[in-house]
């Protein structure tokens, strides 16, 4: 069963340029590289995939119960598949969740050798399980993968996997309508050796883990919150006790930096959350949900914790209502599947807004000055885990910057955030058909009972 | 069993300022900021330390074998300590080498919650095993902890566990004078849980493992060079099949960088190693040992591969020797134990050389100067694995610096770096009795026959 091309050689580093690698020829170009570098590399085959049930399936818990809130409670199964550089990428199997076996030498145990993705599988209310655009999270898994050292492989290859995965656990797990589950694709380097060096083992694994929905104001731990939580890039936590109307946020001081162009603040890797959590934690004591990211004495504002991050103001010469994000050029930021989906959904004019929209940098002064001119209308954070999520307040250095969300008196001040966010969802939930929503196909037969 | 003290609240970040923090003093703060801000947190007690010997003992490999180069074979043993954050440190144990089990959502396989230690026992031509500043290194691994969220501990009681480790394994494994072995001190985040939060559970485990003399040029792979290979902080690999005189160099480009101010540079965590696999990869495929990781448009030079980067010039104004290491203060180096010691062996005068000692940034430009100027003597890394490795010489965009080591017929040019070295060494095998140099008091009754 070992795949039919192997290679002795590692995949090299994908190109750095300013424009996004989320697109198909961006990939081929990280794939054409890879191939050029030596024999062929590996190949991942979807078609190889065997199945092996889990003889003792849990029960689904309930919607927003503890073990929900837990963000640990997976589903009966993982999708696994070993890479060695001798013989490439072995046969993927499904085979019941549990630990791995990992030596205490293994390169992911120091040198961080580690990539992931964030999605959801979401069940639509005429009964589908759908994926969203899930073409952008293989391509940038491969693109994280190849910046780590981790080997490549064909994105198509490990969307099919994706879908099968997903298509046997979809009816058990997500079978309420309107329903979600957090899908967790994860790459990390096993050989066990201490050099420093190309991985030359890996292991890929796909889990689905039961998520709250942290984009629901309403939703909340059904307990004393389970400790302190929060959301990086598609990952996410518990909101803190108090009722907030958005999501609130302390910006990152001089001395504790996210990402630096020439680094890897546009990859899924590791690297990029450990050394965050000192600052989060310290935000989240401070009774803020996430870190604020800036970058430079110029303090250019960049990411929102783990989501991109949006101002809706209006611009100050021309009085126009302008959608600004950060810009990929700098490779500091993610290139989020939300954000990007933000951006084609306004420019596209599909929401039925008069907005200008704009990728570039801009900073802090800036959206103080439109706040105090009274031109800033609303900020929002656009990741996976949060979705799309309101900002309330945001803390900057002895300055509270009350947005229009935190000063009224009911919900008022997210509209333009939530007619995002109903447009996104009908699309996720199969209210409104489109290719960004994606079928997935169920396994319904099930060789145990559940 | 469980300490007296417990802690549910995670260590603070350690105080970021600009200078060594790897002092007493240093650290005391560090741990006075770890108790201040909540219960006293939970104690690791080397007093509590259990046994259980390895009933399969593995053969000793010979000196420089396959075996050895594979960086992959460990002690019979090792030392692991869980810590929760509901029960703090439980009793460390000693207990026969094997794999972790970890759950695939553990922290550590997701967002890089992992830090490490590289250092080396000795056994001395007077039979005695020693450390060299172990402190230090307890020190720094108790900084690299805090900095990336895992558990603080007291580093003396950490130094008793791993001097008892160190007893219990030594007789076996280093019986030879003159003979050595690597030691890795490992912490990572073991909670099973996706989100991105201060880790609830941690493992602290300690292994030793066999690794050849990386900075003895006659030292070679037994067989074709075991792939390729390289060093980083504390952790080498093989040197390329021809015969190079000293580190060849490959500088950093301006799209690549290690370490960034207000980032993590200056910690020993898994996130400065596995994104420098691309370049390093690069490197050796064009037949350097290690990249010279420069910072900023002005080119500074920060730190070779793994090592510390040392120059020796003649001062352009002065025209006295002067040795330059780039300084702590930018937080994008890492303060290595073997550069420290070396600034403490020249400053002290012990080394009988006329030479100022300068800690500051300095530029690639700099060291061209130098070079065009005939003023350049030479340059070396320094570090626990390749420990004091001279530079035969550096590529610089379209540029070879070949220094003097590297021009000359026999092996000249590296004087200064071998005096260096052989100073070193003295204090390491016990030819030169010095509070550097800690012996370590063997357990010689085994529970089992090796």
């Amino acid at each position: 069963m070992a795949p039919a091309a192997v290679s002795p050689v590692s995949p090299p580093s994908p190109t750095l340029d300013n424009t996004s690698k989320l697109t198909k020829a961006g990939t081929a170009t990280i794939l054409e590289k890879t191939i050029s570098n030596g024999p062929k590399v590996a190949d991942l085959e979807a078609s190889k995939l065997t199945f092996t049930p889990n003889l003792n399936p849990k029960p689904v818990p309930a919607p927003n119960s503890a073990e929900v809130w837990s963000q640990n409670y997976t589903t009966d199964h993982m999708l696994t598949v070993r890479w060695t550089e001798k013989n490439g990428w072995e046969a993927p199997e499904i085979r019941p969740y549990g630990p791995l076996s990992i030596m205490p030498t293994a390169s992911v145990l120091h040198y961080a050798t580690e990539c992931f993705e964030g999605m959801k599988a979401y069940r639509g209310d005429d009964g589908k399980v759908r994926l969203f655009r899930p073409d952008r999270n293989a391509r940038r898994f491969l693109q994280s993968a190849t910046r780590i050292s981790l080997p490549g492989f064909p994105p198509e290859e490990f969307l099919k996997l994706l879908k099968k995965f997903v298509g046997v656990e979809a009816p058990k797990w997500i079978s309420e309508p309107g329903s979600f589950i957090y899908i967790r694709p994860t790459m990390i380097a096993t050989a066990p050796a201490l050099g420093v060096q190309r991985p030359k083992e890996a292991l890929m694994y796909i889990m689905m883990v039961m998520f709250p929905s942290l984009d629901d104001p309403l939703c909340k731990p059904p307990m004393p919150a389970p400790s302190a939580a929060s959301a990086s890039n598609g990952v996410a936590e518990a909101k803190p006790a108090a009722p907030p109307k958005g999501m609130r946020l302390l910006a990152s001081k001089h001395d504790m930096i996210r990402a630096w162009p020439g680094g890897f603040g546009n990859a899924k890797v590791g690297a990029n959350y450990g050394p965050s959590l000192v600052a989060q934690g310290e935000a989240r004591a401070r009774g803020y949900d996430q870190i604020l990211w800036l970058f430079g004495e110029e303090c250019f504002v960049t990411e929102a914790g783990g989501s991109n991050f949006f101002v809706l103001w209006k611009d100050k010469t021309t009085g126009r209502k302008e959608m600004v994000t950060a810009p990929l050029g700098d490779g500091v930021i993610l290139e989020g599947v939300t954000r990007a989906s933000v951006l084609d959904l306004v420019r596209s004019g599909r929401l039925g807004e008069d907005v200008d929209v704009t990728e570039r940098r801009f900073t802090m002064q800036e959206v103080i000055e439109a706040q105090t001119e009274g031109r800033l209308i609303e900020a929002f954070g656009a990741g996976t885990a949060f979705f799309i999520a309101p900002v309330q307040d945001i803390h900057f250095r002895g300055l509270d910057l009350v947005l229009p969300l935190g000063q009224t008196e009911g919900k008022q001040g997210d509209e333009f955030a939530m007619k995002v966010k109903r447009a996104l969802k009908d699309i996720m939930y199969g209210q409104l058909e489109d290719d960004w929503g994606v079928v997935v196909e169920e396994t319904r037969e099930r060789t145990y009972d559940a």
